[in-house]
């Protein structure tokens, strides 16, 4: 492996840190490394925004090959939203471009006294003032920057001005719309005046063996091409099964209120594709190319949205418009926010509006109907810029409902807002997001794919039906196993590759001779890691709980009248988990890992 | 094997037939299988709707085992629409109840003087009387016939009114709604007078290792259950993926003339679920259950509309309503006709209206507008019956277009007309429709889902995009051969069993010890054998061609400005095939296929 290049912000000194080669082994790379390498460093009275916090972006052993779908890398440290473990990795082409600079991460620590940017060039880091760069959009100063540096490919990591408002679901961005969205590592960057990274390489992706896994990714890319998984999300971007999801009653309508609403056919990627779709854009070497092209009418050629954009500024506010969720996803991006916990944010603000729980007094004269689009296209602005009633959303969901007395409304575990993926439509998703190492992550495990049969029997995963219940258990942990080594690779979870085959790409990247078991093992070990440093951080059995709302059932649509048997399924969850009656993990288990002791 | 009652009509005789065992190593069973059984009578100047013309029944080794998605058997003989080889096959109970009545089959030959149906009670045939039955509708038929026998459980295959009136499109239909549709054999039953056929039976399926058969459909069908293809079309049907093949520009609008129809989303599956569906219906044994049950707002439930039916009953013509769809579903279905050439040739009818070709003088005052409902409904009667307008329908599109001197414009290949994959979203289509040896048939391969990734490499199969050429017609014929494999055993094309599993199974029913390419070889082998079938009764190499409208790119969709490059297609298909450039199987393949001398 590469180092790692660690700055201290405060002094400026930048030194090397070496990855002890068995954790390599251990851990694979990325998020599953990174818990491994900032284990000590993550306490509970840590301040996720005091200096002393520490923010690791870090790539995966095969980030940046030609591998199928191989482009991500991963940021890691503890969130501001959830004080709890934070991961969030991203595509495009920021994380190929750091390898080929030589390093395989970036840690960041201290904080910078005024606002700097890192320029590292093929191996050389340079701390650099941005007073001038600061309040930017991540669009604008990727191009500042490129500007200033003098060449077109320097690739830009940075935060907008959310983050630089330390707004609770800042995220990093690169490449015009890719997104680390989610747990707010973008205020952590903000809180250290961090304004971005550039970084130019022109080294190799290093490989232990390079001859094999040229062959080995050839066949696998070309696999991977031909899978209808590909071809769909291909074609359509990630809303492709939207239609599906919405008949499934998986898609939430009106903050999780409703399991119906007129007009939400138009929230799909074939809808979006028949209607401003003008192109495709792809992360690096990748054949899926799900990023969706876009001329909502003005001839500007913008980035699509994604299925969370579509149904968190669509239906989830009452709206089924695909142009205004695409403007919204932008300035999203632009701002540097989450998409998904702006949109939860708002969609709380809406219901309790409805409920008459916050007023127009409250928004100073907005209306927040739900369909109001103006409305919320106004307080995007505000959350962002943390000013008027905005500044109260900029906090996340779980915040506001405490403002308003309302916390058990919020849908969200743990401060990180549910993804759009109802689990009373995929009942897996119970236990995916009240276990999530992240709070209510669809990421750690996309296990509503599962739920209408996208398991692999290689795995030793089986298919349940979406509404079973406490007999998924043990599935949902084994799927959220292989996924921990998805995010450890990096591995785009868009991508269906056969465990086979991300086996030996493995083993040829890194030398190893590891088995399927000993990769799986690798998951879970990642897994139960991520589950001690979040019991150090004070997280507790009780923790792994759902949102009120989402344990009530739905009146009307695809998932009317199903209660999730949510405490059944958490009991079996813990008992397929090796962890005792209070969700921590055994010493047995940790022993059983590798991890004794932790 | 068990026997095939052969039953002649003329003089009421009954025999056994026995089934010489080596064909069934070669041909595997139902559609294969008949074809060789037929071979020598099935001749140029055999008029198909004259007695002497045979009408065989067969099942497969693996209908109505437990296996999975077995429940189907076929219907062979010559076609009344296209004059060459004609199958058709079809699900539901009967084939099942046929072979625990003792018999694989049935063959028909001869013609009843007067209306009669031939009742089969557990090994025992009689022809009775059916004078009263005639007129009957296929629903009708069937209670009438439980009730006479006096048991419920009797299984009926009959024919409707459009079978009596030998309309070139009437079809053989069980179980309310379950369809032999295609090639008008329905008409070839008419003919011989012979109303239904009624059975019952009470035997065990024949296996050749039962217990080894029992634990791999075990298997088999907990794996299918898993499958994602099966999730799908269990919640949504056959309609499932409609909004993607609509974007793909595959799904014919205004008869095959238009790429875009405002309201075109509301034809889809998801659509159907979340305003009517009321339940699901399943084959014998089948864990899919694609079949819908709707209430279209009458409090009745009624047999739900399939993607087919909703297409040429819907964009098709110009209309956008599903509830309509299905009342004309369910219209076909009671008269005893198929959905395909039924709409086809209403569009074709609105096509040439719309020109001017025909007027409403012609049609005594209906105006076949596009979107026009009423008028189609008129005619959906009158076709059937053979009245006014309808009698110039009932012959289909192509004879149609001949009687208005506008045959080129006629949507069809060889007198059949092409299902609603249009080839210009899915180019394999384009080889499929051109050299099915039934015409434009979607069944001898369901390419368009090659086309979009569903390919098995186990089967040696590649995948190609959608708008490839010449270069997949190797992949194309393969996958001929693995479908002509299905249509033999008989496997229902959705369930997506692995062809390991397949063979397993085959193996296990017939006591062989088949290895995957002696599979295929069979499916190869019942390739080239209706090939030659075809050549005998008079098809030349110029037959495999696509109608004029197929070959004009369209103007917008997802398809729009694509040009099939057909002529390069067919003669890469020709070499794949080891045919000459007029099509004709060299006896070098005969000989390597052992069809020498045929």
């Amino acid at each position: 492996m590469q180092p790692i290049l660690k700055v201290n912000l405060s002094s400026g000194e930048c030194t090397d840190y070496t990855i002890p080669a068995e954790w390599e082994r251990d851990y694979l790379g990325a998020a599953s490394l990174a818990a491994r390498i900032l284990y000590d460093d993550l306490t509970a009275d840590l301040d996720p925004l005091a200096p002393e916090a520490p923010l690791l972006i870090l790539t995966g052993p095969l980030t940046g090959t030609a591998g199928p779908a191989v482009g991500r890398f991963v940021v890691c440290g503890k969130s501001p939203a959830t004080r709890l473990w934070a991961e969030s990795n991203v595509g495009g082409f920021f994380g190929v471009e750091l390898r080929k600079a030589g390093y395989d991460g970036i840690w960041l620590t201290g904080a910078s006294s005024s606002p700097s940017y890192l320029f590292l060039n093929d191996g050389k880091p340079e701390l650099r003032a941005a007073d001038h760069l600061w309040g930017q959009d991540t669009y604008e100063i990727q191009e500042s920057l490129q500007t200033e540096i003098g060449s077109k490919s320097t690739k830009v990591l940075s935060i907008g001005i959310a983050g630089e408002n330390k707004v609770a679901f800042a995220g990093l961005f690169c490449d015009h719309g890719r997104a680390a969205g989610r747990t707010g590592l973008g205020a952590v960057m903000g809180s250290k005046k961090l304004k971005a990274i550039a970084v130019r390489g022109t080294g190799a992706i290093p490989l232990a063996r390079p001859e094999a896994f040229k062959g080995l990714r050839t066949a696998a890319n070309r696999a991977l091409k031909a899978d209808p998984m590909t071809t769909m999300l291909s074609d359509l971007g990630s809303a492709g099964a939207a239609d599906y999801l919405d008949y499934l009653g998986e898609m939430p309508k009106k903050y999780f209120s409703a399991g119906v609403l007129e007009g939400s056919d138009k929230i799909s990627g074939a809808s979006v594709a028949e209607t401003i779709l003008v192109g495709k854009k792809a992360c690096h070497a990748c054949v899926i190319a799900c990023g969706r092209v876009v001329d909502i009418g003005d001839g500007e050629k913008r980035k699509g949205p994604e299925y969370e954009t579509l149904v968190g500024f669509g239906p989830n506010l009452g709206i089924t418009d695909a142009i205004f969720a695409t403007r919204m996803g932008e300035l999203c991006d632009r701002y540097g926010m989450d998409v998904i916990s702006a949109s939860g944010t708002l969609g709380l603000a809406y219901s309790l509006f409805e409920q008459g729980i916050i007023s127009a007094e409250d928004t100073d004269g907005l209306l927040l109907n739900w369909g109001n689009a103006e409305a919320a296209e106004a307080l995007v602005h505000q959350m962002a810029r943390r000013e008027g009633f905005g500044a109260l959303l900029a906090d996340g969901s779980r915040a506001l409902g405490r403002h308003f007395n309302a916390e058990a409304q919020a849908v969200q575990v743990n401060g990180l807002e549910l993804a759009y993926h109802d689990p009373r439509g995929a009942s897996g998703m119970a236990l995916v997001y009240a276990t999530s190492p992240r709070g209510a992550c669809h990421n750690q495990s996309d296990y509503f794919l599962a739920d209408i049969g996208q398991v692999d029997d290689s795995l030793g995963l089986e298919y349940f039906d979406r509404h079973a219940g406490a007999e998924k258990a043990a599935n949902v942990a084994r799927h959220q196993d292989w996924r921990t080594v998805g995010n450890a690779l990096v591995l785009c979870h868009f991508a269906n590759v056969p465990p086979k085959t991300v086996l030996d790409l493995v083993n040829a990247a890194c030398g190893l001779a590891l088995d399927l078991d000993d990769l799986m093992r690798a998951g879970e070990r990642g897994w139960n890691l991520k589950r001690r440093i979040n019991l150090n951080l004070g997280l507790v059995g009780a923790d792994d709980h759902l949102p009120d709302p989402i344990l009530q059932p739905l009146n009307d649509g695809g998932a009317a009248g199903y209660l999730i048997p949510f405490d059944e399924m958490l009991t079996a969850y813990y008992t397929a988990r090796g962890w005792d009656e209070n969700g921590i993990p055994t010493p047995e288990k940790l022993a059983e890992l590798g991890l004794a002791g932790l």
